[in-house]
């Protein structure tokens, strides 16, 4: 079975908690209790799932909330490898209160040992052999190895793989320089990054130059820019949709979703610029990051169309 | 092995994040996560530990939470006699900012079911076989049968085996009806059970009248007042310590265990109550509820004296 390879280097049990109001100080009793996976790359994996696309998840999960991830997974429909390590995995909590406000805590990642993470790139391997793309989405836990992403992004381009690669900091330029099919950093990412003068299609132009074929940088409302190798690096732009409000947290994902189903259908790129806008803006409408709100997304696509850069 | 049975009705997983600052509506990196088992009969159960008092836990348990619970409770050395329950234990999240200023979330207790409620009965019935004492303490989960507490109370009753309960609301009422060797409101639990203008003697006197055959309230920094219904009704009084200031959660639980311990060693009324403030006030000088500061408590007993009331 082809299908997508989700890594997701530190997942994390999301976890809602429904309060009238939240007081600092105060004891809460807290009225309803929401618990599912999390982690960039298994949103992601949601979002294809959603769109019909085969993934299977990849993930380092220890302990028993490790293992209730796995099983919560498993439950949703998806597939999992899951990686086992000692320490237990994650949880963030997230307070939301009457007025809508979320106060979010998030426990940090915890440590793995090397030979862990070298089980983290052995699988992703495995599940590459019959592998359509590999999606390498967000931050590192404290103490990873430094070089695991372009790791991944060398190992799929080896064995024929394309890759779509969501980071920030430092890694983004490590991963660039490792040729990923795709990468797609946010316009603070990329300035944080690459600082110049020469604007966003510029930075995007030098992450190409370090060994990306394409970028695509989101421009939060106001749409995607993307740039490729192959076009010479001649820029497409698509603008936001206008006037959505809502759930910012999990649209990356979904555009990470729209851009790894575009790779894999070998659709033209003003096509798969649109569909990562209208998918992006039709998840900030829904409720839990990893959603999309479907009906949003068919309405939004009709609107939405690639423009190429004078 | 003769041990002291402590009923935990609506255990929980206790999780501490510490925070720099609280601030609602942010996203919070938690610096430190610690987890621990909690509900009130789990901390009189610790408490009894670190005096040397071997008890057992009974609780209903459910899920991965209530797993690891068990496990975390027999890896401290604490015997638990787990029910198995569907439904998932709860959690309770503290988060604790640089200043100590501590802000709670508590899960709702899970429903059980009938079938459920009467295992958890059979349990302790089971237990108090070969047991010097039971403990009940602690809030119901929402659905428990309303009269799981004086079951527990009657079942011990019927055994032979004295109970030291601590409760509030309706179930002070018949919980003091199904005869407990020792009933532990505070103060307010017990102006509101029983409310007029007879003082805290005097509503005291009223739960002895109920059929408990001893009543100790706890005045928080005041001290304990206690009644016997075999010194006829004849109240005794041991002040507070003065200036301790802390944590107050697990001091009511501290003092249940002191009272514990002195209706197995059959210890006099004053030097019960003395013991039981002692502690109390040592608990509050502990971080965690459970805890007790042993070298506090022993710089502590020898201050106090109960005093009988004229």
């Amino acid at each position: 079975m082809s299908r997508v390879v989700c890594v997701t280097p530190n997942p994390a049990a999301d976890v809602t908690y429904r309060v009238t109001s939240l007081l600092p100080g105060a004891s809460h009793r807290v009225g309803d209790v929401l618990e599912r996976p999390g982690g960039k790359g298994v949103n992601v994996a949601r979002v294809l799932h959603a769109l019909g696309v085969p993934a299977v998840v990849v993930a380092p999960l220890g302990g028993r909330a490790g293992a209730g991830l796995a099983e919560a997974l498993r439950a949703g429909g998806h597939a999992v490898r899951p990686v086992p390590v000692a320490a237990e995995t994650r949880r963030t909590v997230t307070v939301v209160d009457d007025t809508g406000a979320a106060t979010a805590f998030n426990e940090p990642g915890r440590a793995l040992t090397d030979a862990e993470w070298s089980a983290v790139v052995a699988a992703v391997a495995e599940e590459l052999a019959d592998a359509v793309a590999l999606g390498v989405s967000g931050s590192l836990a404290a103490g990873a190895p430094g070089d695991l992403l372009p790791r991944l992004v060398a190992t799929a381009r080896a064995a024929g793989v394309p890759t779509v690669a969501d980071t920030s900091g430092p890694a983004l330029l490590s991963v660039a320089a490792a040729g990923p099919a795709l990468g797609k950093p946010n316009a603070d990412e990329l300035a944080e990054a690459l600082p110049g003068d020469d604007g966003v299609s510029g930075a995007a132009g030098r992450l190409l130059a370090l060994g990306a074929e394409r970028v695509v940088v989101s421009l939060g409302a106001d749409g995607l820019l993307g740039v490729s190798a192959a076009g010479g690096g001649a820029g497409w732009r698509v603008a936001g949709v206008p006037g959505v409000a809502g759930n910012p947290t999990g649209a990356g994902d979904a555009t990470v979703a729209a851009l790894v189903r575009g790779l894999v259908t070998g659709a033209s790129w003003p096509e798969v610029l649109a569909d990562a806008a209208a998918l992006g803006a039709a998840a900030v409408l829904a409720p839990a990051a990893g959603e999309v709100d479907r009906a949003a997304f068919e309405r939004f696509l009709p609107t939405l169309q690639g423009q190429r850069l004078p």
